[in-house]
């Protein structure tokens, strides 16, 4: 009987179509990534369960996969890439500091599956452990504005915050520490559930109406980066965190500016919280305008986390962007510069009998030494057949050599999508495929 | 209290220096893969433990990790990228056959860990479903061949050896088919524990001693492919699988020829076995012969496996390369074209004061524009740590603009590895940059 074939909901096969475009997409992120001198690192799927646990948060702890091994041991599937990072500078204390790296790499959680809730994804994130400068927020953000570019999209905001200032905020208007989580959670929700909403479970977590009205005014704020932190400057002078908080965020902004991010890609927005309990200082998450499909990443600086296992305080700040977001968006948008691709194969050597197959083995290697990507029908099909199959296949160019063909030293090419049909001197195929190969690139 | 930053034994962190030669030895990988026309496939690495359970053999079962979710479903990490395979196309029926496909990805064992062997390592694997052709045998052994070839191997042989006449000879010498698996398991030890130790683990099996020498008299015959396989046809005449497993040798030695194989990196083998259990046709398993590192890779036809999702036989062929040996050897053997590239990073621009930051973060903008991977120095060091950072990294060139450098619009590059200095024009950086960066290419 046969095995079913099934899939967990919530993870996914990608089939070469959409893995051709994946690879695009995570080729240029490594591009930019390197670009910035962030260096690859990779970590395991598996890592002890207690390295993961306790970081997140509650509600985020319930997701991570766990299991116990054969030898008794606690195991977890890695929840994201951050905590395994800060687990390696642990492992390898004697990295060169300031550590910076980026890692594309498939992570997974024990989601109820939705659409585009996944329980094995893939993030793209770059981190720099070891600074507690400004710039290395700044940096960031910058990587994930000039990826966001390379790729094509245009209509993004990069919302900046701190979570400094919101400590300070929460203080200034008198909110007791252990109300702040609740209260974030329900400001977290202000683009799902409108002011209105916000304004209904703030009054759940126990905050009255003026203090509703004086918290919403404060995170409000919005217009130039210069004047709303100048703004928040002058109400929180009281409160050294807040001072602090507005410190960082002025420096980022003008780092950000430096670097020749657009003014019309970022802005300072209060509202903006992000979910992880190890956020400490500036917090980002970019929004993508138009089409309007939310947030595409999001990161901060955490400078507790990475002290958890080295013993001693390290500052770090990273970005992590969603591999499958984009993916969608690019599919959806056709963007520009985002190659339509069906098949990595440029070539099909068609295979008249067997007595010629020899020839049409010896052609593909010739095409093959030429980095020409080509197929050679498998199977006794008639012409008619392998032809159907290099046009489903989308493979644009079909190398026909018959005993006509081999006896008299031509070829035949045939062009799949305009069906146009040449006979050319054999011993110029390589260089007639690849007069036409440099067009298709 | 910290937590202990304890990675898995078994599993690895891939540190920069390692992921650059990870990831040179990956892009080569997929050139070569996609040069034959195969196409990239991505699987999850959770699957349901029955798709994987009774697929591979008893020994091999008992290493799947295997756990149950929070909904009671038995979940699965991957063990190799062959039953996925299998189980993608039971998913997809619709995909166009042949369906040439390559994965490069990592899969867990519950192993012992031990030197080389991991809980977590990556395979890099080429298979064509849905073509009995020996052809489909051939090509996956080529693009082995090419593969190392262009990471520069030389001296390695691919043994290459049939299930079919396996089971032919078995029948030949009188061996009872549920003797067949121990008899093969000591056959594969051969080159490990000698002739003298296949012979005593063959007596533990009950074989008696001329049915020992009948056996390895015919494993071990040796020579000239066609040769070989002449003899064996002869004593197989009377078996109609043997008959077949000759045929089917004999044509993927003439495929190897016609693809431009080197006669010196194949030959038949019977005393090549392979461990698992599905395999059905030809098999194949290539050995590094200098530096003595042994098998590299390994395959063979399992036309049973597919058809276990599909419900109809469904043919199937390919080669998996190992790629912690393959990286292994060339850190050791510093093989001709393998970069020995510390960093990603090209240059470094200095920071002299916070009155010059923007300054040098315009002249990074200006060189990652170029696509010359740059960082700035992050911190607030004195220019003496700035270049020992640089030093300790490997970072090929230092930028240097101080207060002098930028009102006379010059800038210094200094070469970290020769330790010149030479000042330019500051407007001429990047393409001063840009011609040595083409040199260390």
């Amino acid at each position: 009987m046969a095995v079913q074939a099934q899939i967990l909901k919530g993870t996914r096969d990608f089939l070469p179509e959409r893995m051709i475009l994946r690879q695009y997409v995570t080729g240029k992120l490594r591009d930019v990534f390197e670009n910035f001198g962030f260096e690859p690192l990779d970590t395991p799927a598996i890592e002890y369960a207690e390295v993961l646990e306790g970081k997140y948060g509650d509600e985020a702890d319930k997701l991570i996969y766990k299991f116990e091994d054969r030898g008794g041991r606690r195991i977890g599937l890695r929840y994201d890439l951050t905590v395994p990072l800060a687990r390696v500078i642990g492992t390898h204390p004697d990295l060169a500091r300031p550590f910076k790296r980026y890692q594309i790499a498939p992570v997974w959680r024990a989601e109820k599956p939705q659409k585009g809730r996944y329980r094995e994804f893939w993030q793209c994130d770059v981190d720099t452990v070891g600074s507690a400068s400004s710039l290395a927020d700044a940096e960031v953000v910058c990587v994930a504005y000039d990826a966001l570019r390379r790729l094509g999209f245009r209509h993004f905001k990069t919302k900046i915050n701190s979570r400094k200032m919101l400590a300070a905020i929460a203080e200034y208007i008198g909110l007791s520490p252990d109300q702040a989580p609740a209260v974030y959670r329900a400001i977290d929700k202000l683009d799902k559930i409108g002011i209105d909403g916000v304004k209904e479970e703030l009054a759940e977590c126990g905050l009255n109406s003026p203090l509703i009205s004086r918290l919403l005014d404060l995170l409000q704020v919005r217009g130039d980066a210069d004047v709303v932190l100048a703004q928040l400057r002058t109400k929180l002078a009281d409160s050294a965190m807040g001072a602090q908080g507005v410190d960082e965020l002025d420096e980022v902004v003008r780092y950000l500016r430096w670097l020749g991010v657009s003014e019309s890609n970022f802005e300072v927005d209060f509202s903006m919280v992000r979910g992880l309990d190890y956020y400490t200082g500036p917090i980002f998450e970019t929004v993508v305008e138009e089409p309007k499909i939310g947030s595409i990443c999001g990161g901060g600086r955490y400078d507790g986390l990475v002290g958890l296992f080295t013993n001693r305080p390290t500052p770090a700040t990273g970005i992590s962007l969603g591999l499958e977001r984009i993916v969608d968006v690019l599919e959806e948008l056709h963007l520009g510069g985002v190659p339509e691709m069906k098949t990595v194969t440029y070539a099909l050597v068609t295979v008249f009998s067997q007595d010629t197959v020899g020839e049409s083995l010896r052609a593909a290697s010739e095409l093959r030494a030429a980095d020409i990507h080509t197929e050679v029908f498998l199977g006794k099909d008639k012409l008619g057949n392998q032809l159907r199959y290099a046009s489903r296949k989308g493979i644009p160019f079909t190398i026909i050599l018959g005993p006509d063909e081999i006896a008299t030293g031509k070829a035949i090419v045939k062009n799949i999508a305009t069906e146009e049909q040449v006979t050319i001197e054999r011993a110029e195929l390589v260089d007639w495929v690849l007069s036409k190969h440099e067009v298709l690139k």
